[in-house]
């Protein structure tokens, strides 16, 4: 006979608490946040940096589950759906063109106008009645100071309905100076500013991009930063903590033609450093270190005011390429009006903010976030993470992304990451190959 | 509260276009080969080349997700199911045999006789009420001409109902020259015929099956060539593609007891070369290049006459291992009576064919079938291609093999493949191998 | 029009045979077996040998779908939940100790009772009120004799039902020497015996727990052993195998307050060894070789008493981590009460059981053991295997396993494992990396 194994129950003295911020109530409000595991789509995104897109090359990245081949042609960027409509190969594969008005899949010879997509003619097969009937989606492209956004779009999506540029980016200076001001430094510099010089990198971080975004804005997790090499060679005594100390301590920012966002009032009244913590019996004394404020906006673009340095912001993006995995943009922008000030800020960039902040700093960041992936990755973590007060800045996101966010990007159908775990996948890890973020070239 | 995200809808001008030639109505004739991603089973496949398997050799293989052993005995080459039915292991990591009419697994010692695939003893356990009771399935074997062909069969495949293996082999000359008058050329060599000599290779492709054979015989992808090493050695001046001109131009083949395939009337007047695209402004002058034709059989071989020269055939095989992994086999056929012949032969496929054709040809078949993997693999695949007129070959290709299928392969149970991701595989990644096609076998 | 593929059916005359004696009864006797995929939950395993826990050192380690984190203070271990209940990263990723009553979170300072795993502080919010009212599992440790086992349980199973470790360990003597008389050798050396020297490995095996234990004391997998140098060294001579000749072969012990198993009655009449098969004219003459008798316990504990020598035992354990790869254990204990005799088991283990036996013996096992995962990985050889009458000693164990043990865990929840194939690990194997046991420490 088989019995049922003997269960002993009792009452759970220990696992989740009513105690936590995010009780039932609480997570009801972001439910589209939590469906949102392949991004919010309809929104702007960077693709790459200008420098990595000469005149004429072509080049094929994936962003929510969408792939997207870009191509540069007098100058001027465009963007397309990756995967051709005939037999669904990428066409940055092997990227071919005839003219400067189109893109030819190098498979059967499809040719799609670059302007509208339309299947413009088949090399082999002119005369198909397919031709103009049928095309691939076009993504609006936006370049800007050194970097390509694309604007991220169901299929579906009206040419009329796309919002410029301004609306999915920070904040800007010094029109907001009167809504968020700031004593203690000078006005934030924008990717968008006249004479912004932007520098930065992007990599594939390994999780979702939600965990990601969380984390640049989270303000606990002071403590991975305690042993960084930046802080320790400037002298910084960082606080534990912070903790917020009155209920506006976050201005949410909804207006209908700007971007949707929050600004955290750091360095103010409405947040205070945590100096002490007696239960471990921690002291820290003559607190100092860079003031900063963080700020985000959809579809999650960080700002961390005055920093790495004066005069200077740092601007973060956790591009969604699948359900677990997004590609981490670190940039720098620094208005420079002339020659010897772009010289002088590339010099200070090579050999101080890059090797120490964008690396040494951020990197502890992607660990930590890495190190979340398992938690969430089925599912599971957002039902079982207990918050707390402190995480007032994830929850006030999650619910504004919630409620403005222009739509939640469905799982990738045909592409890579579509099916877990394809032998393709397996033949490039046991080649030694990482997943990647841009379409690997086939040798010829 | 938790509003939905907005949503704009608007009329959809690019996307699945009604002029596709493969609308739902055509789509539902081929419906059983969409479902064959495990192949198609009770169908002849090539297991290994005959010095691949040396006397009293034993290796382990995987078609159509049934693994297989094989053993030479006496120059006999016997094949069973190469899974232990006490615990499941294959026989063929450790190969133990006792004597010449029997096969004994490594573990336990369970014997089966190699003709009938009987249970026959256990070396530690001979009295068992077991013994004689069960089996292994076992495979009819055809060894010709240095090829090893298995008839991959349902467990309960009866003897009876084996098919010749010229059944699943191309149709053949000179018994077919009045069907398929080819001026052009010679009489294109079987691998069944005497004195045939057959050289070749096989790997491990990392996609499915089917889409690896439709671009064996699609006339559309010429692209892909066109800057091969063996084309620009030949001075060939290859047109930018083929278009039917007829509704006949594929003659499909079901005689009751014949190969039932489709054969393609290139290099007639039933397709012309494209030899300009005035929208891409591409002419082509002087054409010339090797006059070739190809026909593909079930469960799937592909003939390419008079290539990669005169009185030769190219035969290609595309064995389904699992449903994201086929074993791509090559082989080209030249019928030689004397050892003179024979070592002209071998000097050249070693000089020229295997180089140049085999590798440098279709090695850029193997990336474009790879290219195709992410858009079929999920299934979506088949739904959103958009085929034109040139796609008459897999159309016509798809519909026969729905109706001739002698039965379409379950998905493998208890192999490798079976369950997507098992640590065993990551653990053969991580060591730096590549998931393969013959068994590892096990060092001492 | 699509017709159904034409299947011709017959008598099956191989395959599954209604001989075996696993029949469809005996197998619904052992269902909760077959439902432990995730291993048996509330029960003791060994976690870490002492010598890889040093005076405050913290190790991560993962079993039955539990991560577990342990840390030494003032020479005493404790073993917590290994995962933050904040956002779920795993404490031993970093370890943070800002004394030695607690454990912090290395990312927002959340900071546990080692004692209690009650929430004692949060670093940066001490005030919060989450602090006291939740917590993370504990589970109770017992250190003897260079062994560190854990009482891995559910969240909720209480303190108070904890049973000791002894009744998840082997039978011990001389107070089952009446009960298992054992004439041939001296009584068998325990774990927990005083001055009991024990010595061993662990190491990652690819497969199902379950598998890998079964074979452990199945009596029939001699053969994968015949040529191992330790056989030839000793010069001896294996039977084939052995048949069980009494129904009482095997004796189930399930006393209320003891280990719950069963004892082989090896080298008695019990068991006849099988020194010929007539089928394969195999005869051996002049059996000789070690005497042994295998036992198991409850949740899968080998005992190879007499074995690898005099007044030795061997022990093993298969510790689940997920449901495809478990931690295999290797010790052999002996009884030294003197430093020579330690010195000198120390040395005839490093020179002889270690490379001859840990390792060139049961390496063995282990291949047998992988090269089951693909069989039962799918749960499709649960059914499929057919037993034989040597295989009483597996049917008897999952027999008593299902009624005996104390819970099934269930699949992990926010875990390595818990999502087949996350990004993460596919970074880890194409970075030449392992799937591996205990946590891989983030380099600063």
């Amino acid at each position: 006979m088989s019995e049922q194994p003997i269960i002993r129950r009792r009452q759970v003295t220990t696992g989740i608490s009513d105690s936590r911020v995010n009780n039932a109530k609480t997570q009801s409000q972001y439910q589209p946040y939590k469906d949102a595991a392949w991004g919010f789509i309809n929104h702007w995104y960077p693709a790459l940096f200008s420098h990595e897109l000469a005149e004429d090359q072509v080049e094929g990245i994936q962003i929510c589950g969408i792939p997207i081949v870009l191509r540069r042609v007098d100058g001027r960027v465009f963007a397309l759906k990756d995967q051709c409509l005939h037999r669904g190969v990428r066409l940055s594969e092997k990227p071919t063109c005839f003219n400067k008005s189109t893109i030819s899949c190098w498979y059967h010879g499809f040719t799609f106008d670059l302007e509208s997509g339309r299947l413009a003619t088949i090399v082999a097969n002119p005369d198909d009645k397919l031709i103009g009937t049928t095309g691939i989606t076009t993504y609006p492209v936006h370049e800007v100071n050194g970097m390509i956004f694309v604007f991220v779009r169901e299929d579906d999506f009206p040419d009329a309905d796309v919002p410029p540029l301004e609306q999915d980016l920070p904040f800007r200076f010094p029109e907001r100076s009167e809504q968020f001001p700031h004593p203690m430094w000078p006005v934030s510099p924008s990717v968008l500013d006249q004479n912004a010089m932007v520098l930065g990198m992007h990599r594939t971080g390994f999780g979702n991009w939600r965990i990601a975004c969380e984390n640049g804005f989270d303000n606990a997790h002071i403590l991975v930063h305690k042993d960084n090499t930046i802080v320790h060679a400037m002298d910084w005594v960082l606080p534990l903590g912070w903790v917020p100390t009155s209920d506006d301590c976050i201005e949410v920012v909804e207006e209908e033609h700007g971007p949707k966002g929050m600004m955290q009032w750091l360095f103010t009244d409405k947040w205070a450093p945590v100096v002490e913590n007696q239960e471990l019996g921690l002291k820290v004394e003559g607190v100092n270190g860079r003031a900063y404020r963080t700020s985000v906006v959809m579809p999650g673009v960080l700002m961390v005011e005055n920093w790495p340095g004066e005069r200077m912001a740092q601007y973060e993006w956790y591009v969604p390429i699948t359900d677990d995995t997004h590609e981490y943009w670190e940039v720098i922008v620094q208005v420079c009006d002339t020659p010897e000030e772009r010289q002088k800020y590339q010099y200070r960039y090579d050999h101080v903010y890059k090797p120490l902040c964008l690396h040494g700093f951020n990197d502890c960041d992607i660990y930590a976030r890495e190190a979340m992936q398992n938690f969430y990755a089925d599912g599971t973590g957002w039902n079982d993470e207990q918050l707390v007060s402190t995480d007032v800045s994830p929850i006030t996101w999650r619910k504004l992304a919630s409620r403005w966010n222009r739509g939640i990007a469905k799982p990738g159908r045909g592409v890579k990451g579509a099916v877990k775990d394809s032998s393709l996948i397996f033949k490039d890890t046991a080649d030694g190959r990482r997943p990647g973020y841009k379409v690997k070239k086939i040798e010829d």
